[in-house]
């Protein structure tokens, strides 16, 4: 846990939106289990062949439902040796649209928590996804209004970060990012000389898992509630 | 055609990217013609069945590549009644992940154009689609470096307009977009007050075409590099 005076220096808090304003993993897990259903007779291990296209697939489709779906439909071609039939894919595809039209449940305390730290801060919304969905999330979750900024963007690396922080106009130094990533969230901001409030979420997607051994400079909370007590 | 003396008063050009800077629709036409072939017992009228689907689906998967092959196979399932086997399917995700790695051509004469322009006025590059594939299209074009701003946008209306031209500080009238859409590039700017030159492509998607009878002030140019002239 890092020195909390530190924290003094904090003028923009960032927020990662997916499971950590919103629940997201959930949709993803319950589709998933809907899917084992429709390919039951074609796979056992069907969470690592489609972890295994998605991450080959990354580079050309990015975050998001629409390519999550396209790489469900390979896996499931492939995995079925081509058993599967036409119905079974046109299943899959009204999962992904039921999936695009989920409503969105905000997480406990987050309402409050934006609620009072942005009457202090200046808070910045940094997702990332498909464009339209991002949008389509924020306007239902009606949160909007807490941001300075709504940054949706393919990826969340060091340069984005900096990208972000040079078009908000603060040094990294008081900039505090909030996420449930640490490979995401946390990481490339530490590297970046800003600070870091981890808050997991209870379900993390395999490829955001990372070790964090080497770091320890960074706010690892319990909730999002507890934000607004360590300011 | 309008009245030039008014094009003095402009600080601030924005360009759309697809059909205006780079060729894209040429990739959809290809596609296109190579599902005929992959559908050749099932269908006649792909086009007007594919339309039909895409406009059905636009709410949801938004503008792009992923979306556009979402569409294909839920048409290519609906139109051949279940009859396409799933390597026809697989055949149709090769096909996007081709569209998604085609190289970027420049239309003739961009680079040129850009390069002039750039030096009497801050150029800004708007363009809707995928968030990571519009990405991949500008690093792959080099010509990132001409503009101040670059804005990837889900929708093309007056709102969009109107928060490009607050956040680089321009008005309305001050503004003038380029591109081959008069629905997404020139009409949503005329009617907050900006200006605009249309600068037809050879093809046009159905989506764009609109009647513009009510509307003539707008300019109408051959190709983009008649816009040095007119300045």
């Amino acid at each position: 846990m890092r020195n909390i005076n530190k924290l003094s220096e904090i003028k923009v808090i960032g927020f990662d939106a997916d499971d950590t304003l919103w629940e997201n993993e959930d949709i993803f897990l319950e589709a998933q289990n809907e899917l084992k259903i429709i390919l039951k007779n074609y796979v056992d291990d069907l969470d690592a062949e489609l972890f295994k296209t998605e991450q080959h697939n990354l580079e050309l489709y990015g975050y998001g439902i629409k390519g999550f779906i396209l790489s469900v439909i390979e896996t499931s071609i492939r995995i079925s040796n081509g058993k599967l039939d036409v119905y079974g894919i046109e299943k899959i595809l009204n999962l992904g649209k039921e999936m695009l039209s989920s409503p969105v449940t905000l997480i406990k305390g987050v309402r409050e928590t934006l609620n009072l730290l942005s009457k202090q801060y200046t808070l910045v919304l940094i997702t990332k996804g498909d464009l339209l969905d991002q949008e389509n999330k924020i306007k239902k979750s009606k949160l909007s209004g807490y941001f300075e900024s709504i940054e949706i963007v393919s990826e969340k690396n060091k340069q984005t970060y900096r990208n972000i922080l040079k078009k908000v106009n603060v040094k990294p130094e008081n900039f505090l990012m909030v996420g449930n990533s640490l490979k995401s969230d946390i990481l490339p901001v530490l590297e970046i000389g800003g600070e870091g409030a981890y808050v997991p979420y209870k379900i993390t997607w395999e490829h955001e898992k990372i070790d964090m051994k080497d770091y320890s400079n960074f706010l690892k909370l319990k909730n999002i509630s507890n934000l607004t007590s360590v300011f």
